[in-house]
């Protein structure tokens, strides 16, 4: 996120600045009710792109879905031009995230116009517009909610490395093992990639069944696999609920130190503190 | 719930009164005697719907079924009316949820009998009957146990909406990403909804296997969403687990700090304590 | 478990408190013996049970199988007369769970014998046997942690009933409206059991695919059903979870209230009190 | 683990015990490239083995992934002598799991270049090789992540025994019914062996669909086993939840309260205190 919160206010460029409330911030009326209507045309045109998709429907409506998406595009592109000119740095906001998905929704219209053979495919990539959408979190106050929950699994981060090269090495070996025992059984495990591939819709317990073992073996080892596996993939989410337990009673400690020392002026005073434990002043 | 639990008592309706005692509340022994007898009856009704749809059962006791049917139709007529009889506004109970719900236990098989064609199908509706088992649970001690995790599940209601709408962002961009990548492969990814459908169904570790990716890449995609999937949906049994054990803390909490010392008038005794732990005053 | 840990000790049975001892206790050298010999026959009688039920390997070990069968039958009906002989009120025990399950553990192998035709299915009844593990656990020091679980689990008893009530609801709504949306496609939403067996297998995230929705409108509801779903049946992990810390917090209390009140011996005081919070004497 | 961390230095092994250094510890710069550059080649040599094992990739490519093996079983093989000869205890290293792990990594490229006919199948098991990678951990600041969650999962055992046990024994008791039910019916239920791999497959919530009941009755059965079977599986989480966050208390607890007050005598104070928050003492 390159959007700095306070942008230096330079006496020459008064209506950027004030373009700049209104596009990149939510705080004034004028940038909410923009961030609300940006959402809608986001996630109309992300309608359209999924309709289009479908066969039946896209012959049906082919032109009214084509007039829609260059409405859509021509909008996102003056929003795209609009947030370059006001922005104070214009190249760091062109190569941020925001930029470059920014971009990405834009581009993939313009070119299935110039070369309308191969790129017809890529217009797909205008789904990613929904990105966008991110940006509007900024509006409601699910932010600091989100930061809470960012924050915690940032605390886990650790944590969750070690267990993801665990899992990692584990599928490796099975999917190594499975090959072993079902090569040549016409269940799915032709290869080691193929059987990282089932060890994996195993262990997240997805299990489409696409590829299942049919030796005796084979199903014995994928039941241990089952168990032990489940019980691996259980871990995360025991240290998340500890790192979230713990983040909310920080809070509550927090929150019962209200006092503030009136010699030093400091806080964080535990409730049942007669005397301040900074400089030894009677609270 | 729009039923009120304290009835403003009118002179002129003494018998309504008692009839409301006894309908919609709980608290006397004839109130008790009715909502076990409606809980069974919304209990056997709702069984004779289930077997009604087997063909074989139907087919065998058809004749059964039907006088079952109307009897129970009538059972819940006759309540629907008393309900709105004796309740002290009777257009708002017609309207809140449970009225509502009231009704259209009883109208399709009306509406059956009146217009026998098309309205047939409609016959399975009546098994929003059983949504009326939901107001029998005043009945038992449940009550503050679901209300300790309507709490729960409110409190934690901004870090849900957040992960939700990750959740559906990931699954378009998933969804758009694999239909790309596996359109025209006969696979079940034909458009951009179906792939959605996949993406959620992958992501709920659910994976019924009616699709799955069968290109290299699309699998390589498939594992990656699996794993980063599985880690997004461990986060709100988090959430929960954390939100659930703060209300513990916090009813500890409550049991423990009542009490004040009335000589140096600190907090945090025991509920047990008879003298202050501080001064030893007695409390 | 009728077995009472201190039986009255009748002057006049004295060989039979000696055979109780080792039989049902696992205090003694020889009582521990006992209960690792009986742990061992058990599980290999349930392994001859499930071998046999293997058609290539019990044509080949037949007569092995049925020698051990019987072995092990005659062994556990002898076990089964001394528990009688010297339980200290026969009938008690034999009309307790662990009485019933020794009775069905011997029972199909006499009945196979007598009337060899039709009862020959009833074999697979032995596999109860294997419940009789659980009798053995006494052994190891689990007996305390499986107390805690169960502990954990009973506290939590309300809240897992009005969960489990609440998917049971959901899942014949569900039920009804699939099989509403979906008769007639042959997707397996013929009758509306069929559709709650679909609705259980997606809710758990089993999701085996031998039914799955077809139609749009299926696929759309079987997508927020499982993402509903999903959120309803994380809930009894939050639950167990914070009743589990819970637990373990409350011990941690205990362990940290050593101090005994020299005035009136009462425990309980929290590590930062000073004076006794039951008669006010200094600690 | 065999690698002690502190070798006793003896004054003849100058030489052996740089060598050492650099290869078994992680403390010195030279150590630390070392591990890197081990690391490398352990993941390249592993991706080999798995592109290998792709029958079109390995047509292609067959003489690189020769030669490419050779080198790293080259590498390898010389690294594994420098383990022995500068180990303090070559015999200790060469017998613990690293060292086993070590040898089974290079042993089957030699057995197949001995012995090309049956032995071509083992080279799967150099995929084992991988396990190495668990040793560069010690590079990482991980280790003291991985050894809270190694505690937790370690304070855990006998709950998760307890769990486990009762999990096979429902496991067989399932399989044996589910066998009795479905016997003959050509839904994958042949055998008690086969119906536990079922079970298996459906309590870890798996479910490949590979076998699925057909009969009411075992659908039925069935979705009373998902539902407990999920109330079954469940547990652990909230066990290893409750321990990881037991942990994070343990941990903030000792962070605060390690002073002593010289004059009040009182403990408690958050680390950061000066003075005692009870008496007002200098601590």
């Amino acid at each position: 996120m390159a959007e700095s919160k306070k942008t230096p206010v330079l006496k020459s460029r008064g209506w950027r600045d004030r373009w700049y409330e209104i596009i990149f911030e939510a705080d004034t009326r004028a940038g909410k009710v923009f961030d609300v209507i940006l959402l809608i045309a986001i996630l109309l045109s992300v309608l359209v792109i999924m309709l289009e998709s479908v066969k039946s429907i896209d012959e049906e409506y082919n032109d009214l879905f084509h007039y829609a998406e260059w409405f859509f595009t021509i909008l996102f592109t003056i929003e795209y031009v609009s947030r370059i000119i006001c922005a104070p740095r214009p190249l760091q906001y062109i190569f941020s995230f925001y930029g470059v998905v920014d971009l990405l929704s834009i581009l993939p219209t313009y070119l299935m116009n110039i070369a309308p053979g191969e790129t017809q495919r890529l217009g797909v990539i205008r789904a990613l517009r929904l990105l966008r959408a991110f940006r509007i979190f900024k509006l409601a106050h699910m932010l600091s909610e989100a930061s809470e929950l960012r924050r915690a699994i940032w605390a886990s981060r650790s944590k969750v490395a070690v267990f993801l090269a665990t899992v990692l090495i584990a599928v490796v070996i099975e999917g190594a093992a499975l090959h072993l025992i079902e090569d040549g059984k016409e269940s799915g495990f032709d290869s080691i990639p193929e059987s990282m591939y089932w060890a994996i819709v195993t262990m997240t317990t997805v299990g489409y069944g696409d590829s299942a073992p049919v030796t005796p073996l084979g199903k014995f080892l994928a039941s241990l696999i089952m168990i032990l596996g489940y019980s691996l993939i259980i871990v995360p989410t025991g240290i998340l609920s500890a790192e979230l337990a713990h983040g909310e009673r920080a809070r509550d400690r927090t929150r019962i130190s209200t006092q503030v020392c009136p010699e030093c002026m400091r806080e964080g005073h535990d409730s049942n503190a007669t005397f301040c434990k900074f400089c030894g002043a009677r609270l």
